[in-house]
């Protein structure tokens, strides 16, 4: 049904919000109308913190994360162990494991996984240059971290395959029953797993202390 | 708890979309990287449209619509009923009953309702400009077609009061079983209500013919 808008900006920014993705044109409405009522001033920083963020975020030439700088804080860090390398399909998953606080050495972003369902082969994603760097002898380790769905494994396997005549060491996340889960709740194919790579008890208690 | 971000323009971004009403940080993280893997083109019109919402749209001089020019074009429109007003809390009020098609008269936006918990009073709504149309004779019908709270009650009673001593007529929506509601469902208020205020069926179907 044609909504009636009596202003025709007011128009256009609903159908601009409502590009985004989980936002309908009464959501969208909303917001609009949300942001008509704030201060002149907090609405146009909103407006161009849009445009900045655009024009100024860059991509880090080193491992393919965003990054205000050429190369990010991260790769950039003298404290981070930069022969550690974790291989992540995207920067919300490096925000997600820097969260953890628990690792120390540097990422690479693929920009995605293989899925041929959508058209993405291996040529749309960052492997090259990760194989540059393995080559290059600046690597001891590759954690594959990508997601445990088919697309994940998938693409964990062929950059196994690129990369396992290099001299590297490629591991993967651990998997198992999440940490505070009911065993009764947990599903067959992960209490199979975590049953068949089980780990020695001592082993993680030391890793904690 | 602090979210890893890895550019100070994201994070500020991310801050901007939290503000929204309903929308968290990961909400609005999940946004902005949507709009960072769009075009340049398309963010920077995003951008643009919030930036001219604020500045370009006005309010109508009349009725308090949202408008683009100086009187709204329901306003400015000769074949609506300059004479009968409907008065509604908020804009978005006008483009529900806009949306039925059924209604030819004109509006006008209180831009509220008295809410003493909430701190506005009478004279923070455009009450006074109601007034001053009802007094100068233009407006032979005053509908008030304010939400059913006590809020709105109490402002219904108010702008009543106010308008009662001139020569108008002061009506208000009707209230009653919603049209396809099972009898079963509909509350007891409601159902009560539409018993005492029942209409002649002839009526009814006069009304709709």
């Amino acid at each position: 049904m044609h909504q009636h808008y009596s202003s025709r900006i007011l128009e256009e920014a609903v159908e601009a919000f409502a590009t985004l993705p989980g936002i309908g044109r009464k959501t969208a409405l909303r917001l609009v109308l949300h942001l008509l009522k704030q201060e002149d001033k907090e609405v146009e920083r909103f407006g161009n913190t849009i445009l900045r963020m655009k024009s100024e975020i860059k991509t880090c030439a080193s491992c393919h994360n965003i990054s205000d700088t050429e190369v990010c804080q991260i790769c950039s860090d003298p404290y981070r162990d930069k022969r550690t390398i974790c291989v992540v399909e995207s920067i919300r998953d490096v925000m997600s494991i820097e969260n953890t606080q628990q690792y120390t050495g540097i990422y690479h972003v693929l920009g995605g996984i293989i899925s041929p369902m959508d058209g993405i082969g291996p040529a749309d994603l960052n492997i090259h240059t990760l194989e540059e760097k393995v080559r290059s002898g600046q690597c001891g380790e590759i954690i594959l971290a990508l997601s445990t769905t088919m697309e994940g494994d998938t693409t964990n396997f062929y950059i196994y395959r690129r990369l396992k005549e290099y001299q590297v060491e490629i591991t993967t996340l651990a998997r198992g029953v999440a940490i505070g889960d009911d065993l009764e709740y947990a599903d067959e194919v992960t209490l199979g797993r975590s049953i068949v790579n089980r780990t020695s008890f001592a082993d993680t208690f030391k890793k904690i202390e």
